[in-house]
């Protein structure tokens, strides 16, 4: 198959890793017979320096005119004074309300090797396998009225049943194809939005009696994250509980700089990015993990292109490598070998490359 | 001196707790010579129960003509199918609005001796001390519009300068006595009252040249409360974000039945109550963990009454306590002698009697 990504490096080490998924799709084209074209747009701080914007005209129209886009990280302290309009995070809003990217994806696992750098006790980090399913186009990241003045600030989180319905949906189709368990989590008692929430979930759960759901309050789930994170197996809610909880867990096993994440429409087009910052303090050291965008990567692979077999061999390289004890800077401190950059990236690559 | 308290034990073990507070509040009056009057009001779901409103009249006239009031936990699965109006929450939320309790206190300390049932490697939890100063009369919880219907649901974040400014000039003080240092959280990369906040902190800031400050987004400080807790110092942030990162907080030290906090007003009236539930799976069993209540009862002491000796003893007996290996059921299977909820409080009452 030939497909065409839109690529947006965007700022701090962004360009590394987006090269690192980029050389590990290349070698996935070799092997399986597919040729991927990659169209390289701007966005973020990198787009308001160079384009005055962080989301030009351009940018926009390359990503329509692609099958999937491939995100690598945007911001820095750099471009935190630019008015709220032309901040890099704007980009990634606009491109997110844009394309209707709805339902954002945020699988969360514990590697054996890694389990040594997370700030949990191994024993109740191991055997962690869930993943978010928080809703990204609403709330109180879109809702209106939004202001301040001197006097006063406004922010208006705001759902419509059909936004609820079409995120809660997805997270009961995807507990079907895992361990089939749903926590949707809200804060019901305190919310008005949160009782619609409830009502949607109980709604939808009706059409899949075979799934297992449960409804957590926002606060107990933060503290459940850290200490039996291994009791979650598909965690459902709104955007900006979604935003806090995600990150919550993204270091519970270690892991960050691994963790990959999709952000889809309803017709299943997306946008696959890492889920790490674009480090500003490592940009251009080479030393900045790869293995977020590489297995973004393999989202993009299995969702966008349903290339599932594809998907595998660089979920089962990404393992194969870890296992045979590399890793990034990041990992220091904890055994086995630090490789730069690109270097892990070439171990990936010929595991891809010659295990058939 | 002489105190009245208002005593709303509320539901589940929120009885057992609370009558462990007063015993050691009635052990400090003997031994300083103070006079402690208990006036007990109902709460919550016992107080739907009984008197069928959440907070009745009654209760509020009580903590009206009081010192302080003594809080022991509230809610439970019993009335979560009430509607809002009449739901525990609601009583909990009315009291905070009524007395104007706008400043949340969340003090989390590590504890040598529990450091074992803390789900954190214990170097990573070692030497935690922070508190948060968490806003509690604004923002999601009372702003206007908030509604819901079959098709839409809306909640409005609204917050007033001077209400931002009350608290935040409440964490600066607070730092000068500790480490000098302010954590300030927010999405100021998303909210337009996260900007109006931040202006805020810059402003009171300038008042407190000593104190060193920090502005965080809401999401990496979810990561850093689990990857470096003993970073923080005091951490202020508005009132849902407060919610949730406290409770994210208050299980990293794996003492979460230990944590006390208090709810002040402006001219210092407070209410004070353990951090956790009403636990009612556990409730009358005598197995409840006390010393969440018992601590709060030592905050108010200090904050309340001005009683800094009085509190000081209240927490050397705890802490002597702790490191003689005592605790509750909640601490099974890290060594040392578990006791009773009565057995325990017993313990603290002997050490304020006989050490002097
Ligand atoms: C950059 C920021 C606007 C964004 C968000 O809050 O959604 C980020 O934190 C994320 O989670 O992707
Ligand atoms: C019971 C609930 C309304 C309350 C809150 O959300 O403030 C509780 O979680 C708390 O933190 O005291």
């Amino acid at each position: 198959m030939k497909k065409r990504v839109a690529v947006l490096a965007g700022d701090g080490i962004g360009k590394e890793v987006t090269n690192a998924a980029m050389a590990v799709l290349d070698a996935v084209g070799r092997r399986f017979q597919h040729e991927f074209e990659w169209v390289h747009g701007l966005l973020g701080g990198d787009a308001l320096d160079q384009a005055g914007h962080p989301i030009p005209e351009e940018t926009v129209k390359k990503c329509e005119e692609s099958d999937a886009i491939l995100l690598g990280a945007i911001g820095g302290p750099k471009w935190d004074h630019y008015p709220k309009e032309l901040r890099p995070e704007k980009g990634l809003l606009q491109l997110r309300k844009h394309f209707e990217l709805s339902v954002n994806l945020r699988p969360v696992q514990a590697y054996k090797t890694l389990l040594a750098s997370s700030p949990l006790k191994e024993e109740v980090a191991e055997g962690v396998d869930l993943v978010f399913v928080r809703e990204l186009t609403g709330g109180l990241y879109f809702g209106e009225p939004s202001y301040h003045n001197d006097e006063e600030a406004v922010d208006t989180l705001h759902y419509k049943r059909e936004e609820i319905e079409r995120v809660v949906r997805f997270a009961f189709e995807m507990a079907k194809q895992r361990r089939k368990k749903v926590s949707s989590v809200d804060k019901a008692n305190v919310l008005e939005s949160s009782r619609l929430w409830r009502e949607v979930v109980e709604e939808v759960a009706a059409d899949f009696p075979d799934v297992e759901y449960e409804h957590m309050l926002v606060d107990s789930t933060a503290m459940k994250l850290i200490t039996s994170p291994a009791s979650f197996d598909v965690i459902v809610t709104e955007n900006m509980f979604g935003d806090i909880l995600s990150d919550e867990a993204s270091v519970i096993c270690g892991s960050l700089g691994m963790l990959p994440s999709a952000s889809l429409r309803a017709d299943g087009f997306g946008l696959y990015e890492p889920v790490h910052g674009s480090a500003p303090d490592i940009a251009g050291q080479n030393i900045a993990n790869p293995l977020g965008a590489i297995l973004s990567g393999a989202m993009m692979l299995r969702t966008a292109f349903g290339m599932s077999k594809e998907a595998n061999a660089v979920e089962a390289a990404v393992r194969t490598v870890l296992e045979e004890g590399y890793s990034t800077a990041e990992f220091k401190g904890i055994g086995g070998t630090v490789l730069s950059t690109t270097e892990l990236t070439e171990k990936v690559v010929d595991h891809i490359e010659n295990e058939q």
